[in-house]
């Protein structure tokens, strides 16, 4: 059974959302999974849990409560006696703590315990230690962050979606292989289309990174995919698979995204709350909506994965829930099997 | 009177949409228009609206009919023979077709037959144009485009919206000002709070240009009201009115809110037309919907102004619907009524 470790005091809702999460995903989807935190902190949620169950209050939409039997689940707990916060400088923070949970949980992977870490706590630390715990693939530069986001047709991956602020065109053409790499076995994409995230369709059009990237990509010639240019609207249309940019602009873009959803779910919720009719209406509008925000919910895709290390780390974002915490740990068991790494290391070699 | 000039062969659904949006315009919020291109096209487009009035379309969400009565309006026409396309390159074509229409509309305004322009075509022609046509305002090493966005609050200012696709911190500062200046005069927010478009709220998080501004902008001390780091997050709170970026982040930031807003009504429509029963649904949620849409509909804010020039340019995007290039024409009204440019030069002579 694939086994998960869990950075169990990572993200701003942990240990209980994270912890949650974990447990949920164990029970769905038949992982094995390891805690890795303060021992006696995992103990108290899990026992509470065992007793309460899982409450889930998803965007203060749909709630509902899990159910849940330890004795049937395959948990390890592993000591981690320091935590890394989400101020510190990230190269500082995992030489000073070795005994954080998030370099214990790379560790864990690092050694075989696990096969794939799951962190929701500082981004930059789990870059820094699965970087040092880990190491690069033959042929990456520098790992990146590959998100999943949800389109009019299938899911297209952005990358880099925030690991590196600064970048050139050499690592945007490595992005572009490790995303189409990622979206061909893990999601099932046959012949991934590669664009360039950029502000219009011209190949004269951008900034300087934009401009020489599309000239890079387009020169690798029949080795990919490449489609030319994506505006930002068109990334929803989902003619694109994979869409390359920088660091900055791709979390940016991220972000931006799962703000502007929110925004439009909240004032909807508002609206459904003026008066009894609204009310009604609302209830009426309320299975439609649900499928909707089931479609485009950041939580279901929450897991980002560092893509470029050679092992699995998926980042889930500070704010998860455990909902976003049980996709983060599904997103980890998929990479695994699809065996993404062993396939762009494939690409270099030759 | 204000007159407002339009590049009436401006936009991809130009002259139709263009020429509609205008006279709209005149007849909602008592402007003089001034057409600017192929004469006998306007004319025949004027015609058809005075026979059929304005067909709305919104999204494919909700339709209705505008009458319109000509005479009542003050609409001048000015001939343009020639008409610079979305692909040509902008500095070139500006001194290539000096009868163009963007670069007369531009004219009226620099010879005082206008007081503002709206350009919906190419938006480098457009600035390359004002640019040329207009001159930069004291103090301004480069213009910037301030698109105004919905939040849950007031509406937020992000420049550069894509006018400067490579910027330093300089530039960044003078975009913080003008953004602030038009905060203020144009949307009425008292302090405009003025952040940095990043990846982090910390003053050590981003690329090596966001570091820099947020230092240039710590040093202007009480002369604005910097509140530091913003993320795309917290763009759609409101509790920012001025987000700085560099124009590449902006542009694809801009058409990302656009895109995934235009997504979720799609899907919200795609789930109204299951079957009868969620039709009945839908009618009954439709002016629920209704509301939402017009609070973040991006054709109500479709105009944006290119500050910085000394004249007031509207860019209103290539997709602009009648709609959007109605309100185009009430954000350069409002412009012109503001003294903004007045106030910028204030500010740097002051």
């Amino acid at each position: 059974m694939t086994r998960i470790a869990i950075d169990a005091m990572g993200g701003d809702y942990a240990p209980k959302a994270t912890i949650e999460g974990a447990v949920w995903a164990a029970q769905d989807y038949g992982v094995a999974i390891e805690l890795v935190g303060k021992e006696d902190i995992i103990e108290e949620e899990l026992q509470r849990i065992a007793r309460e169950g899982i409450k889930q209050n998803r965007a203060g939409l749909f709630q509902h409560k899990i159910k849940v039997d330890l004795s049937k689940l395959d948990i390890k707990i592993t000591q981690a006696t320091e935590v890394i916060e989400m101020g510190e400088a990230p190269g500082q923070a995992i030489r000073k703590k070795k005994k954080s949970s998030i370099v214990l949980a790379v560790d864990a992977v690092a050694t075989g315990s696990s096969q794939a870490v799951v962190a929701a706590g500082s981004t930059g630390a789990a870059m820094a230690s699965s970087l040092f715990g880990l190491g690069r693939l033959p042929g990456i530069a520098r790992p990146a962050i590959a998100a999943t986001l949800p389109t009019m047709k299938k899911p297209v991956v952005l990358i880099d979606a925030g690991a590196n602020s600064e970048c050139n065109p050499e690592m945007l053409a490595q992005f572009a292989i490790m995303g189409a790499t990622f979206s061909k076995s893990v999601l099932g994409v046959e012949e991934p289309r590669i664009g360039v995230l950029n502000i219009g369709e011209e190949a004269s059009k951008g900034n300087t990174l934009a401009l020489n990237t599309y000239k890079m990509l387009e020169e690798m010639g029949e080795r990919i995919n490449f489609i030319g240019n994506v505006e930002g609207k068109e990334l929803f249309l989902g003619d694109c698979n994979v869409v390359v940019c920088d660091g900055f602009v791709g979390n940016v873009a991220l972000k931006i995204i799962e703000g502007s959803a929110s925004m439009l779910f909240k004032m909807i919720q508002q609206e459904f709350r003026q008066d009894i009719l609204s009310m009604v209406v609302g209830l009426l509008a309320k299975p439609f909506m649900k499928r909707i925000y089931k479609k485009i919910n950041y939580e279901e895709f929450g897991g980002a994965l560092l893509l470029g290390v050679k092992g699995i780390t998926v980042i889930s974002h500070g704010r998860s829930t455990a909902y976003a915490i049980k996709n983060a740990v599904r997103v980890a068991k998929e990479a695994v099997e699809s065996g993404v790494n062993k396939k762009i290391s494939e690409f270099y070699e030759g």
